[in-house]
């Protein structure tokens, strides 16, 4: 069986776990505050063109999430998503249980405008009973998507605009960004993504680590006491330089793009086939997360020899499912399923 | 000014004025403790007709909901609701902040139906992330609802056959309660209620106290130290039997009824204005709230005698607005309305 | 049965009902937006003598708290309070339920110091994991304290200062306020003490009123969104007047004063029956509350007449109860008990 | 500079390193259902001798604390803790972010007992305002404990006894159990603890894992839904595996004992060298943790080769310190320090 399920079905990169094997036995501080995640951290720095921006290693994105919006919240607060943001569907309620609701409006692919944002904003703050209604304080876009869309330049600026007009903060999940900046038409990079966040998180869990994900804050306000709440969410990992070595590992040479590019184009390769037999995509992706419209009969040809993700019924002969690509597919998996969905489709 | 704006504007029904004015120079023992809250609640045990229920008084609304919620929901649990519902959008996150989610699912005029419920709540357990998604556990429905509407017998048995099947407990918000059980069409009493739902509230904030809900509750599993939560929220009230006294008044010779009929009588005879006048109900209500679509050139000249609520634009040239009626309302101050709307709309 | 149980025994003072009274037909806009909540604040704020202070009335003491502090706190900061501090024992962990530690010093007689609270403060930052523990950042006093005795004009100042040195908020639980400010040798007055602390409630539950506690918050930081935040907790009256009309009533001529020095008056008398007899009080109080250590068998005579409460065993002849005075105490009563301790210590 | 700061200072054993690096290009099941998991879960029930056991593992051990917590409590329910626990001073209130209060008793030694926790216990069903306390519901024990002091069987069969007569749920936080277990006089073993508690945690970050606690639960009522919290509390993690993988190594052919008792007979070493020179101990410790009261004089020789924990002033003249030794450390560095407190306390 030929996994294409998710992008986190592998241990790690041979680089990541390298590091891990070298630096074993070595004796350092606890919590975060060896020399290895300061390295990592200023790699990260360097990355996004800030000296100022704060960079926190944390184990998972869930935990992330959670983290930087107890951070940034007080309690009558709310953080508006995509309704099919991951915080707002597949966190257990995560947000809700630190005390804040999740105010979700209607997405296309995944992403949401400026527009959406100014005109929920506009309309609690003219509601007469405004102060009846969580005040919306953060805007939560992921990028790329649960859909495998991307933001470009012009719709993050623009939603960063309405957010700095309006006293929201920014904060983008980046569980796989990797797979967004490397992905074919994507225009937006590290640099830029900080010029417009507040806060955001590069993903290491999907890309490439054993787990990991590096938070960038760049509000000064979010920056203040962040650890203890890292510590109270029971997210200080004691041996915390297992993240910033595996972050070194990511950035020192190239690796995290590296592997991104590698996911993106052999996720281009299994939408081509998909696109060329005349099947269509729920959206237009390209990153490693093809969500596609397919026959139930194609499909059980497919399982037999692949996994996926059935994502549901569209209609009563077809479903949508997710092929899912990563740092670790080879080659040649690819290249046998292109060949099944020529064989199978005629 | 005659102000039709909400049922709350008003101080209390002189006899529950009375009442707590004979009994001002008594001393007895504080935090609900004392004979007229027990008084009160056998009263309303009788309404209910049936004896092994638990009886609570509670300050208000809001508070009320966010006990009933953090008492019968572990932390991964979350609450359905209508997406109009009073805990969804008018709480300013009151269930978020005991760190629970409001489910919401779309409405049709405030009512939910058991399909739906069945439907979500199937799909969530067949759902192969299904504990990555908040489990389901109550069902929260407002009677009548935040539109003025009521549920007939038929669909609050059908909902609850559903909560039972699958182990949802039903919660019905019942700040109109009143305005509600005497609405004509109605088919519901108190003793189906309790039949039905596991833990409902009987508004007296809205139907002629000066506050006050009592919760009724049915279900074992809810009883179970709730009056430790009263407290710990903040809502157990040190002069508790102010409480019992006015329930007391409101349920000891059918003034609850009777207020309440009143204020549906009047409400019906401005539907009946607008009616006839030939504008269209935003939903078809036979309690004290009356939403109608409205041309703006009425409203406005109106607005120079009246006051009501606006609740939003219909279209360019017409709105929505809310006439809500209650137990202090006039029979003139109704009498002239209707005149109006006839001369007006002329 | 004379009951000297609780101050909060009895209904409002007659001229606090008779106000509610005069107006109850009255049509009000709700939730605290009415006239009399703003000339009701206004008064307050000639009490206290600064015209930038915020004024919000709430039902209940436990609710304010809470309120107070879900406002003041980020997620991982605590409040420091006396052993025997309201908040730390008798509010069912209402803190700790809105996320927050109650840090807890010894007290002697339920004061802390300002030696106490910087020790602590001092403690904390130079601790090498203090990210491990929670970040004081409100204290929390209460004027007078739960055993009767009142912090002096040198003893606040003292710790305001300490607040202030070190960005601590400084917050006085003033349930029992005007007891203490009409104490025999007290030196605090309303000005005194809004000077001194960031925010503070002056009691009306147990000083007159059917219920209601008025919120003085002088730090611009605590009066931000400060009504969306009672509102979520519940607290947002609907009818909000009635707590308006009633500090209307206890300040236009100084009722609340003259209540207050009524009720200590009558606890000085019964303390001086006391003391003549040669017991010992636990803590030296001038306020309404009396505790005192006394002998079983005087006990048992004095219960078969009037009520109080029992604190618990002193030792195995003796036990430590509370005689409690209120506004709606009687002379006669007291010149009962006065003569009954006498008759009975011999 | 050798370290004997903490137990977490190295990577993992390398046998556990091993194992990762075997299985890194393996492709499985995410979030804990994969088949390592499940080996390794079996090999702990067999430890601890109970098929109907439940395993979970989770990455750390304060997210351990809040997870098992906030399954097992109600809204108005505390946890009784030693004041020197670890979820009471050194979690920044990670209890009370999840709503619970810590109720803390005094300790010996990190300990507490069968008695206290009867007494509390009683003296709150007992309080006239019970309702108006925290209502006491798990007991929680550290063993060791942060002392590095432990429970025998007649102390810790007591503790589970009151706590089933009344009805609190026993969780026993085994951070460090493999030292616990392994200490000269330990009497306790796995199959003791498991049918004395109702859930406890191994703990693998400070015993030769990268990171990883594996949660026991044996009552029934703590199972349900376990898995919604982890994943709600941030602490499910994607590549579960990594957990499963390193508690095979640990237990699949008795390295986490070996390396357990390695470090404790290098503690009596330490403990040796300082009780010859005739300095006391803090607290009798067999365990890796060795606290004792040293003179500055001594404190300040050892620091130029070697560093260590310093807990606080004792006197003038003597601190306490703490020494610990792990999985990691090494004989001749033992012997090193071994001999210069002989040098150096002449």
């Amino acid at each position: 069986m030929i996994r294409f399920n998710c992008d986190y079905g592998e241990g790690a990169h041979p680089r990541v776990l390298q590091k891990l094997a070298d630096t074993n036995f070595e004796q350092t501080p606890g919590y975060g505050e060896d020399e290895y995640c300061a390295q990592a951290a200023e790699l990260i720095r360097k990355e996004c063109k800030r000296e100022d921006i704060a960079v926190h290693f944390i184990v998972g994105g869930t935990q992330t999430n959670l983290i930087v919006i107890a951070a940034a919240l007080r309690t009558h607060q709310g953080v508006i998503s995509a309704a099919s943001g991951h915080i707002n569907i597949h966190e257990t309620g995560s947000i809700e249980a630190t005390g804040h609701k999740v105010i979700s409006l209607p997405d296309d692919g995944g992403k949401i405008t400026a527009q959406q944002i100014e005109k929920y904003y506009l309309d609690h703050i003219h509601d007469e009973s405004f102060e009846h209604i969580v005040q919306p304080k953060m805007v939560y876009i992921s990028n790329p998507t649960e859909y495998g869309t991307v933001y470009n330049r012009n719709e993050l600026v623009s939603i960063s605009n309405v957010c700095r007009q309006y006293g929201l903060y920014l904060y983008m999940d980046g569980a796989r960004m990797g797979y967004g900046l490397c992905a074919e038409g994507n225009d937006l990079d590290l640099p830029f993504i900080t010029e417009c966040c507040d806060v955001f998180y590069i993903g290491g869990t999907k890309v490439g680590a054993l787990f990991g994900e590096a938070v960038v804050i760049k509000n000064e306000e979010l920056k203040k006491d962040f650890r203890y709440i890292i510590k109270q969410r029971g997210a200080m990992l004691a041996k915390g330089r297992l993240l910033g070595l595996q972050f070194l590992a990511l950035f020192e040479d190239g690796l995290y793009y590296e592997i991104s590019a590698h996911a993106d184009q052999l996720a281009e390769k299994i939408k081509k086939a998909f696109l060329d037999e005349g099947y269509s995509p729920l959206f237009p992706s390209s990153t490693n997360q093809q969500f596609f419209i397919l026959p139930n009969s194609l499909l059980g040809k497919l399982k037999e020899k692949y996994s996926f993700a059935t994502w549901g019924k569209f209609d009563d002969t077809q479903s949508i499912v997710r092929f899912c690509t990563s740092w670790a597919t080879k080659e040649e998996s690819v290249s046998d399923l292109v060949a099944d969905i020529h064989a199978y489709a005629q």
